[in-house]
């Protein structure tokens, strides 16, 4: 449930910060969307509600969201869950009872004096403008607010629309944990009690779908309050799925002419300063460890040390496009409040990548390749280009030269050739300003999880900087030195977080090739045990992970077992099996299959694992 | 070359050691040892003839070793390599000359006389002896030292011996690099010329099979200075190797029923500290890295983590023995100066597990098992017990509380289980006493390196300490709660070390299996390269690693390039072979093989390399 269609080049977080910053092309993106209007209405509603119902209360900031709207309040006395009731009531009283949200214009001056007493709005009114410059109001009844706009222009517009006042929770004011926490106040908005019921229904069956609920009923990992907050523990079920998707993905790569290789976790400090690494992601690297007189950091990203490993010898023209791929292990800092079960983590794998290239159309073909792979690998899993993925091309900003490197020049050929790919590709994409590498622009895979949000998933990434910091030359034809391009990719992004992705995409219902337990097999009764065991036998010699249940207990536990631990097929035993030398199967996404021969099930189960359905 | 036989019960770093400290078992078993009485005769010859030459030299210690003798000497002027000649002369003067080594007791007093203005020996006397007690020197022509013993009765059992200066090299004195650096004086001793010219023979074909000098001509892995010492960067050759040892230890270890798990590298300094490994393992981890307000360490090794998985859960007798394996990623501190290509390294991945048994008989079971494991991947890579490798009984010592848990019922009987185990085993195996880890006592595997020094690769360990630490408990049959028995063990070691060994072992020619390029294709003009890339798409359609050399160069120098990489298979393609539809191959260990068919050839090496032969 992405807000932003394709092309319009800003993301939700960049209209809430820079609601008040007067950015054109956001004023403009918001008039034009009429449901982030209803919802920004919303949040002045659920204001004016709250003042009226807590005038001792004082306003903070209120945008519109993804799914609605929210505002954080400073009460003198906390309000609990118990009292949005009563606050809903209200606003739905205001909404009959104010007619339209009025935009006047007024100096700051005034504006202090309007704001007097209210230490936020103060501190915004300082940071938006300078000594004589003015600000905008909106005024619906009795509350006004300092506001950029836009609203609806009148309360016929919200008439048809649902909404419903969500929870309540704390919000550090500014998002700064230094600064007081406030109280957030969360609203539902839609543009029809349909669309708020649709999506009510796809939050409660995404809860249902959470990795983190089914890691813990399908036993995949665990977490250990003494080893760590964002260090997963993955038990046998969960690490036999990340190392079929690991081998896959090493399988795939190394079958495109990727070279796999295997570098340290750690390096010399001296690298990542060395790669310009060290300044820019300083705040997400974990501290220097001391070895001896020497500084090494656990590493944040992968490229320098694959760069080292092109550096060890003279390269030639002959050997470009260069794939050096990893299964790179890589330490990001995460503040603990930002954990999230596999999906952020303060260690992870990265399906990494560095391509060296002899010049920009090479790498423009070896981004054309890589997009292919991505969307290979996509297919695999049953996710959809431009439905449950897309590709987004990320843009520097020339104005902007802290944040990006200096070569204009540069920047426009890399950006314009990305460009031409992805229409070329005839693909669904958006494109984001100000949201490039420091090295260059780059094409971001975003995907969308089951609760509806679109986030970036990993990214193809056009570099022309480090091939200089790094001095990446190679011997061309002519026999001059040349300085080469470099791509650097992912193909799946990271394990952990793929697998938090699948497990949701799947509901924990893996495909047979990727699930932990492949079939269960369950003896009728204690005398079908030998049986079993020797159909398990030869389903193992097959090459597949049967679990053969010859615990005692009943049948119907072990089948119930095997449906809540969703493997894909259970096969019964009994007399009338063995009688016939066959065996009953059950699967569990087609239901019962009835009597089968051992070896054509077996050639069966071998194809649709093969085939990765 | 050990010349420790078996059930010795001493290694020979002890002998250096202990020397002077009138150890009975060591003092006996020299005694016993002509090849070490003689090198250590040989230790004080050297001595004479330094004092001699150089009479302002001070002597400081001289112990036989493994292949002869040493001697550490505080020289006024530093001699070189040069000056060896002439005092191997000298020795052989000496050996004319001098008739014995004669023994004789003094009073410590007197010693320090003796030695006066020697503050090497003086130290030593300080250190062995208190007031008023004695020491033995041994006299031989004009040269005393002081020493226990024991030396060659007499000249003539030196005589056909065989010896030779062999270099000069630095040495902390006690090897300690607080103290000042000595000149230490390396000698070769031998019964006879002929097994000195052996063991030459033999050090000269481990030059050749130097893993690091092959890690480099084979293009295998490389070390980058900006990276790190002791930080291997594995090329996609030697990442190859690695992968396919990986996931055959990992495919085997699951067939045998251990349940794979990855987890953290990392852990919160609390963890090790509950383990008792953080004080008994500081000095070999590396420091606290400060998240939040929390240290983390790098882990030196995995049991804790594994346990932390075990306790995720109530536990029942059913679930025992668990065996829960990983190929865990480990970092351990060694001194610049320890580390040696793959051999030493401060980062490594070790095929770990550890195996929670309800009891000791169910203990021995696992370990039996665990050596049966460890015979067959032996067995695999063509290593022989009792010549290539062998086990040795390590025990802990009753009286050192300070080393060992303290529990002696639990150490007899845990020693006499693997003693028997072993017996019964019907294997060679020697015993070692107080070399068990701290929680019990264990079976070190010992390899022999090509250089014939033999060393531990890995071990299989019991331990009832950590169950208890822990509280690794479940409930049993009879509904009660339970402590188990946990069993530590490697199937292969750390891969950095196996890899590093199998190097040498195969002198870089890998069985098919593990060879990095299985496969080279040379065609022998340019019109036969079509018809060769179809045959490599072939062979690489069934699984193999082929390089299809269609560079430009001539023919012989790209079956010299596939001589010199130790390919296992060349197939040359000419006008003959497309006319006959056949294929022209050569083994790298089998020579011509001929024309064959296509199809025959991929039979053939499917089953070479399903048997990994």
């Amino acid at each position: 449930m992405c807000v932003i269609p394709a092309k319009a080049g800003i993301q939700a977080n960049q209209i809430i910060d820079s609601r008040l910053r007067g950015n054109d092309k956001i004023k403009k993106f918001m008039e034009d969307n009429k449901l982030i209007r209803m919802r920004h209405s919303f949040a002045h509603l659920l204001g004016a509600a709250v003042k009226e119902l807590y005038p001792d209360a004082k306003i903070a900031t209120g945008p519109a969201i993804d799914n609605g709207f929210y505002y954080d309040f400073d009460f003198v006395t906390p309000i609990t869950d118990k009292d949005l009731g009563k606050i809903e009531q209200k606003i739905r009283e205001l909404i009959k009872k104010v007619k339209s949200f009025d935009k006047a214009e007024i100096s700051n001056k005034d504006a202090e004096k309007l704001f007097k007493g209210n230490p936020y709005k103060l501190e915004l009114i300082k940071e938006y403008t300078k000594e004589g410059q003015t600000l905008t109001t909106y005024t619906s009844g009795d509350f006004v607010d300092l506001c950029a706009g836009p609203h609806v222009e009148s309360m016929d517009e919200i008439k048809n629309a649902a909404f419903k006042l969500e929870r309540i929770a704390g919000a550090y004011w500014k998002g700064d944990e230094k600064n007081k926490m406030l109280t957030r106040v969360y609203g539902l908005a839609f543009e029809s009690k349909d669309a708020l019921l649709a999506y009510e229904k796809q939050q409660e069956e995404a809860k249902k779908r959470d990795h983190r609920k089914l890691g813990k009923d399908l036993d995949l990992f665990i977490f250990s309050e003494i080893i760590g907050k964002g260090l997963p523990l993955w038990t046998e079920k969960g690490a036999t799925i990340k190392r079929e998707l690991e081998r896959f993905i090493v399988d795939e790569e190394i079958r495109r002419g990727y070279k796999h290789v295997c570098t340290p976790d750690l390096a010399k400090i001296d690298l990542y300063k060395k790669s310009g690494h060290y300044p820019y992601y300083k705040d997400s690297m974990y501290a220097p460890i001391k070895i001896d007189e020497e500084e090494f950091m656990l590493r944040p990203m992968t490229c320098p040390h694959h760069f080292e490993l092109y550096l060890s010898k003279p390269r030639s023209y002959k050997e470009l496009p260069m794939r050096i791929a990893e299964l790179a292990k890589q330490y990001r800092y995460e503040q603990s409040g930002e954990l999230s079960g596999l999906m952020r983590v303060r260690t992870f794998c990265l399906a990494d990548a560095h391509i060296i290239c002899a010049d920009s159309d090479q790498a423009v073909a070896e981004i054309n390749s890589a997009l292919d792979l991505i969307d290979y690998i996509q297919k695999i899993f049953g996710l959809k280009l431009g439905i449950d993925y897309w590709y987004r091309l990320s843009l520097g900003d020339r104005k902007d030269e802290k944040k990006y490197y200096k070569d204009d020049k540069a920047w426009n050929e890399a950006e314009d050739k990305l460009r031409k790919l992805l229409q070329k590709r005839k693909t669904h994409f958006m494109e984001a300003e100000n949201e490039a590498a420091f090295y260059g622009p780059k094409i971001d895979i975003q995907m969308k999880n089951v609760r509806g949000k679109d986030d970036t998933a990993f990214t193809v990434q056009y570099d022309f900087v480090m091939p200089k910091r790094f001095n990446l030359t190679y011997r061309d034809k002519d026999g001059k030195e040349k300085q080469g391009i470099v791509v650097h990719r992912s193909s799946i992004g990271a394990i952990e977080r793929i697998v938090a992705f699948l497990i949701e995409h799947f509901a924990g219902a893996f495909p047979l090739w990727l699930a932990p337990v492949q079939i269960k097999i369950v003896p009728i009764r204690e005398n079908h045990n030998e049986h079993a065991e020797k159909v398990a036998q030869e389903l193992k010699d097959a090459g597949f992970r049967v679990d053969c249940d010859t615990n005692e207990g009943n049948m119907g536990g072990k089948v119930r077992d095997a449906k809540n631990n969703k493997v894909p097929y259970t096969i019964i035993i009994g007399d009338k099996d063995i009688e016939a030398k066959k065996i009953s199967v059950e699967s569990r996404d087609k239901g019962q299959l009835g009597q089968m021969d051992l070896k054509e099930f077996i050639k069966k189960i071998v194809k649709e694992k093969e085939e990765k359905k």
